[in-house]
């Protein structure tokens, strides 16, 4: 048997982590259907004004605001009807003193205009229309450029798209934006007990869990999965499938519990890379390893399902969304008083999964039971490395998964 | 001029609204790879137990318990190693008193014995094993369907699909299951001034944005969308549009500010279904409508952007996460203070978009500038109908887009 020589915090662990991870700078170019959720690779400028023209915030009357002055509920100023612009529509109109053109709202002001009355504060009759309230020049008006002057920077690079966002880019005419690509991440489930769901389950076989909750939080936080074939517990065929993995950004193993097991992969990568750290204090996960092979991020996981899907969110999201140049992920979290006693292991942070019911946070688990807490758990709440209790009725605060 | 005749409160609003939206029951099968983030149409069931055999639950060997009774620090008892079972491995192996089997974690254990002593407890030369620790019947033991018996529901008809739940399912050896299918949302920008990013923008005309953003947030809650063709401001195409548009669960039109264009769209629907509201309390969107046309929901929203992309998180998200049976949108709220004095109208409730910085939060709304608004905003505070003003340095919470 070989220890854990170097245990690190958990907090040290995602500082290494963090400072190892490389950001992706390739960018490449989608369409703005496609773009929610990504993160722009290139500033995004107006290529004209916006609004591109000076255009009626109301339905009204355009005018030259001078004609209405001394304009009153009993003293209308009387003004000559000389056309229609509807909105979208362009029409060569210019207006002198004593006219009007009416105009929808958004529609273009005819040329010499510089004020919109309101309908409400007119009488019409033909093409008479009287108008019984003065109006200062730019009234009712949305000038063009007022809201963004050509060439003006919009979005800056590095920028998360969100739904407004993608709308402002929309608004600038621009129809493709340029994006950082998505990382890639090699999933290798290890482990000669493996097979797929929907396979036959022969004696002494499990089915692979790891490789779809991976895939799922990879998804979650940006990247892109790709499930390789089960690794063999041998180091030909660690050595063989990392190589064959190097081709993505961040390579996960998943999979042997026991120390010895774990040796294989963590001599593999000692010999083909830097290992950054090799176990952290942390319950689970304690076998947590990372390395750098070949520039890539190489990370080791527990094979046990809830202890891999702890570390997916505690590491992986954490250095994807890095990579991606992603905000960091928002963590929901709701208090809760627990159910019973729990008791915790001093010297090594505890995720601790439950289950919420009507604000009680329950165990979700079942002693070994991987599956029952998987299915069952809403989330889990963290005991610090220097608590062994969490008391009864002790309110919890309860970090909220997916 | 037509008033809006009957103004409702906004909660009432959203009440009515998930009054009336119907929930989809209709399934589809899926793949597990496919199913994050989808909801359960059907109870998942365990076709065996699980564990599916008694397995090791640390290296070491299995043996009969009863054998090391008396076993301490000083006392070994003598075993005999008969064979070894890795992981993943059936061997067909019994043991009988005083033997032993190596096992590695997740091993299945030989028939017969019933504990696992720790290789750490042990001392071994060739097949003769000294035992230093007594362990009790069931040690180190994970007994077949300890966690899941066979038959057992795992999860239920409803659940959201959460990474850990597809885990669960995975480890059932279930490849695909039901869930609900997704609602098609119908996004039906209006006005003849609409032209498509990456055209030519020409007098008059202003590019699309809201089916941008309308798009993103219908993704964003569990939809389809789908953009049909502008539709032009007359009776006629509105109504021809909006017929096509019936294959669709939920169908929204964007456009038309002003009283007198939104007329043409509530005119047609009313004589073709039923309007459950025109016109609420809120700043802005006070023209939003809705009403139940042929049993499908039809929205209709403001069309100036920042309005729409307020109504769709509003109103939309709302109806689109109930008729998808999803969980509510969970929003994400930071504390603030204001950076300025804000005026609100009384008796509308305001959204009203701000900019944050280090704590601080901006008006984001620059006069009528929707696009600088988009781009610059990270979320809005709610004014309540009641309230008029909002102080400097007032503390404000800043509900945060997407």
């Amino acid at each position: 048997m070989r220890p854990f020589r170097d245990l690190i915090p958990f907090e040290d662990a995602r500082r290494i982590l963090l400072e190892n991870v490389p950001v992706i700078e390739d960018a490449e170019e989608i369409s703005l259907e496609d773009a929610p959720g990504r993160v722009l690779a290139e500033d995004i400028k107006a290529r004209q004004d916006v609004p591109p023209f000076d255009r009626a915030a109301e339905d009204g009357y355009a005018v030259i605001a001078e004609d209405t002055f001394g304009a009153g509920q009993y003293s209308p100023k009387e003004f000559r009807v000389v056309g229609r612009i509807n909105t979208g529509e362009y029409r060569d109109i210019e207006i002198g003193s004593g006219e009007a053109v009416e105009v929808a709202t958004g529609a273009m002001l005819p040329r010499g205009a510089n004020a919109v009355v309101r309908v409400e504060d007119t009488e019409r009759e033909g093409d008479r229309l009287l108008v019984y309230r003065a109006v200062h020049p730019g009234f009712d008006v949305a000038p063009r450029g007022e809201d963004i002057k050509m060439g003006e920077t919009v979005l800056e690079k590095g920028e998360f798209l969100t739904p407004a966002r993608i709308g402002a880019i929309a608004a600038l005419g621009i129809p493709r934006v340029k994006v950082f690509r998505k990382p890639r991440v090699a999933i290798l489930p290890t482990g000669d007990e493996l097979i797929k769901p929907g396979e036959e389950l022969k004696p002494g076989k499990i089915y692979d869990v790891n490789s779809f909750t991976l895939s799922a939080v990879v998804k979650e936080n940006g990247g892109i999965p790709k499930v390789y074939p089960y690794v063999e517990d041998n180091v030909e065929d660690i050595e063989k499938k990392l190589k064959d993995a190097l081709e993505n950004d961040i390579i996960v193993f998943s999979g042997g519990s026991s120390v010895g097991e774990r040796d294989l992969l963590i001599d593999v990568v000692s010999r083909l890379g830097r290992v950054l750290f090799h176990g952290v204090q942390i319950k689970p996960g304690k076998p947590t390893w990372a390395a750098i092979v070949e520039g890539k991020l190489v990370l080791g996981m527990p094979g046990f399902p809830t202890s891999c899907l702890n570390d997916a969110y505690q590491f992986l999201a954490l250095a994807l969304r890095k990579m991606a140049s992603l905000p960091p992920r928002t963590e929901r979290i709701v208090k809760a008083r627990m159910a019973r006693r729990i008791t915790s292991t001093l010297g090594r942070q505890q995720f601790f999964t439950v289950r919420l019911e009507k604000g009680i946070a329950y165990p979700a688990y079942k002693t070994s039971g991987a599956i029952t807490s998987l299915a069952n758990s809403d989330g889990y709440i963290v005991i610090p490395a220097t608590v062994d209790l969490v008391e009864k009725d002790e309110e919890v605060e309860v970090h909220l998964w997916g």
